[in-house]
């Protein structure tokens, strides 16, 4: 049966591929509060989908975004996937620095560009229609199929909690799957076992009641610019370790073995300079670029604003002074005792004469997946079959809140294929999915129905 | 006659007023691209306003936005003045801070509320509306009376000096007259004889070629937000003091006589902080906020943007981060080596990873004028008959790029005759200018063209 079903995505990825664009075209940027309307349009879009290919499907409404649950039913002994991903997708960002706009998704040289095309639509419809695909071939699913597709994830998805919770009984399963991570490589697959945490805060410096002219109270006041700058910098040191108290007590140092396992590991700093335009690779001393990537916390200044930032001159001394701030965690750092000493560490740095609010965006615990469970066997040979190519076992910066959610509320462990380029600009212009890296997606996700069908039987 | 001109000034204050607020409702912003037009209205009202009062008067073209010279000409025996002023304006800043919008003059409580009420359209026509009051009442001036408005003053005068050197002969003087600068406070007029020097840089980080993604990239690259706080934090020390090398080595420290007089002005510092809506002074150690104010250099950041500034939570690394920093310099510090300072120190507190690039927004010299001539005796005795009260000598934190190329080019001094409220929201929001003082300005500057001639003949 398996065979046919290939085939099928083979003969059908021009059909799918244009089903992926319909997607692609709505912007459902879940931070924009002004598209709420296209939101809406994306989970219907979702929810249509699954009932047309005979999937039931259901729109859970949450105080946010809503979601999508589908299940393809019980299949007799077989176990039970829930694939995970979701609908909403980063803003644009500077659309002037875009090659076509973002939202209008454009074929050039075999890859997609379009925002939300690998960051994660293009990557949940590889799921869907290797589901469909089974349907449209053998009449069923090898497994009972599951998926709970969000619309919250990149604004560190406050309601899925409870839809999970809620939920529980009908998401129950064996394994998850997700694809919201990268390749190792243009060549390599990879299966990543372990995701960051995330902390993201919002500083706001308050000064004077107003702006004020920079000569006549120049000298008199604290200004938040200057103050915000002061601020942020004492966030980290000279070695660029983060100087909060307490920040690396929990921190899980690699294992010897994971290590060695990291360095063996293809990585050419030559290319990774030239992927993100720096003469310079810069970070924590006493590390090496994958270990500080995968596995030490971090903290980046995300945004800045204050006063005149028009053309050309304005002498003002700003009223205020804001700041997006965000770390990422590893095992086994606490987020909410980070979250708290962050906190203390900017209110001590603050300079007299100012006010200081801080904002909570998001915030989360990093996750690890063993690396001997069956449902790692069953991908990875799904992966080999799918790409030809066997994957690599990495771990990844990046934050997904809700892995640490379903090990506890379900009991299950989470297995992450990553389906896009390492570069596919997820959060930048000219976010792109390559039309290869899809179809292998599709036939993947095939393989996997069936081998962890054979597998846990 | 004095006394005829003065009941003119008295019995016309509504024709007058009704001018200024026709001149208040051009939006003459000079640092904004889009208002050419409204530049080259501005300049033509001025103009045309000259021209129905007798005055002859030109529109002088720069590279940048134009210049009216006017001259009312010769008197035999009598003594020169040149008033200098600028018909541009700042910004308005974000307008839902204003009470009525700021290029609609609004009249509360006998008080203008506009953009450029004080700052400097207001105090400029009280100058032309009592030359204007001679000619109406007495057929002509007891000086001769020039005039220079220009349209450049907010963004630096970069081409002033190029309408004052090449038009030396037709402004040449015995003094200037400016009024740019505020009363001492509500009740005390002031002469003001000192004013700061100004260097204006704006530093881009540049990072990344293009924003990334802060869990997929974080910990490899130097974060241009960060690097650009380290950079700002580091040019000033925990005690306020500018750590740029050489900064304070030309810095003229206020005479013990000049120390003893600024102590005895009325200062209420709870005032001070309700105006400007802070809870603690702050600023450079070792110096009282008059002298700070005064006497003592400053560096403030006048603005910051970096990366996602909106609503929410967006996990970028920023491609690249800008500030507006600028320094207030005091005699006899050289603009050009403070200018060359800053840029070294900046380059040398940036962490590896990171280019610099520092763009040069204005700059210019401090100003000190002598306060035993026979100008500030003159100008004294006029403000003391038109606002019945006594002016203080007072110096600015503010900066007039003008006062030293006058002294170099013209060999004349200048006299700053203040006529505004000191919290006059000049470069922010509500800015305005009282009727009263309106009025007393023209009544000053009609005694003072009178005990000008009389002095000097």
């Amino acid at each position: 049966m398996i065979e046919k079903t290939i085939a099928h995505i083979e003969s059908q990825r021009e059909r799918f591929l244009g089903r992926l664009m319909d997607l692609l075209r709505i912007p459902s940027i879940s931070t924009d509060p002004d598209r709420r309307a296209d939101m809406r349009r994306g989970v219907e879009w979702v929810h249509q989908h699954f009932m047309e290919c005979g999937i039931n499907s259901e729109i859970v409404e949450t105080r946010g975004h809503p979601a999508v649950i589908a299940d393809s039913g019980p299949v007799n002994g077989a176990p039970t996937l829930l694939v995970y991903g979701h609908y909403d997708v980063q803003p644009a960002g500077d659309e002037s620095l875009w090659s076509s706009p973002p939202f209008e998704p454009a074929v050039r040289d075999g890859t997609i560009f379009a925002r939300g095309a690998a960051d994660d639509k293009g990557q949940i419809l590889a799921h869907l229609f290797a589901a469909q695909s089974w349907l449209e071939t053998a009449g069923g699913l090898p497994v009972r199929c599951k998926f709970l597709i969000e619309g919250e994830e990149e604004i560190g998805s406050p309601n899925i909690e409870s839809v999970v919770r809620d939920c529980a009984e009908r998401l129950a399963c064996d394994y998850v799957v997700l694809s919201d991570t990268p390749k190792f490589d243009a060549e390599t697959p990879a299966i990543t076992y372990g995701t960051k945490g995330l902390v993201y805060k919002e500083i706001i410096v308050y000064g004077p009641k107003q702006d004020l002219h920079s000569g006549q109270y120049g000298g008199t006041v604290t200004n938040p610019g200057n103050a915000l700058a002061v601020i942020i910098a004492s966030l980290r040191d000279a070695e660029r370790r983060v100087t909060i108290p307490g920040f690396y007590d929990a921190v899980r140092e690699p294992t010897a073995e994971e290590r060695s396992r990291m360095s063996q590991l293809p990585f050419d700093e030559a290319d990774f300079r030239a992927v993100v335009g720096v003469d310079i690779l810069d970070g924590e001393t006493g590390f090496n670029v994958t270990e500080r990537r995968w596995c030490r916390p971090t903290l980046d200044v995300n945004g800045l604003l204050s006063g005149f930032t028009g053309e050309g001159a304005s002498t003002i001394i700003p009223a205020k002074a804001m700041a997006k701030v965000s770390m990422r965690l590893v095992p086994d750092q606490d987020f909410r005792r980070i979250s708290a000493a962050f906190d203390d560490a900017v209110q001590n740095a603050a300079p007299p004469g100012v006010k200081i609010e801080i904002k909570n965006h998001a915030s989360c615990a990093a996750y690890l997946c063993p690396l001997d469970s069956p449902g790692i066997k069953a991908a990875s040979m799904a992966i080999e079959a799918g790409f030809g190519n066997a994957p690599v076992f990495t771990r990844e910066g990046g934050t997904l809140p809700i892995l640490p959610l379903f090990k506890e509320v379900l009991g299950a462990d989470s297995i992450l294929i990553g389906l896009c380029h390492p570069n596919c600009n997820a959060h930048g212009p000219d976010e792109f999915f390559e039309i290869a890296n899809f179809v292998a997606g599709m036939k993947t996700s095939a393989h996997f129905m069936h081998n962890i069908a054979v597998d846990l039987q």
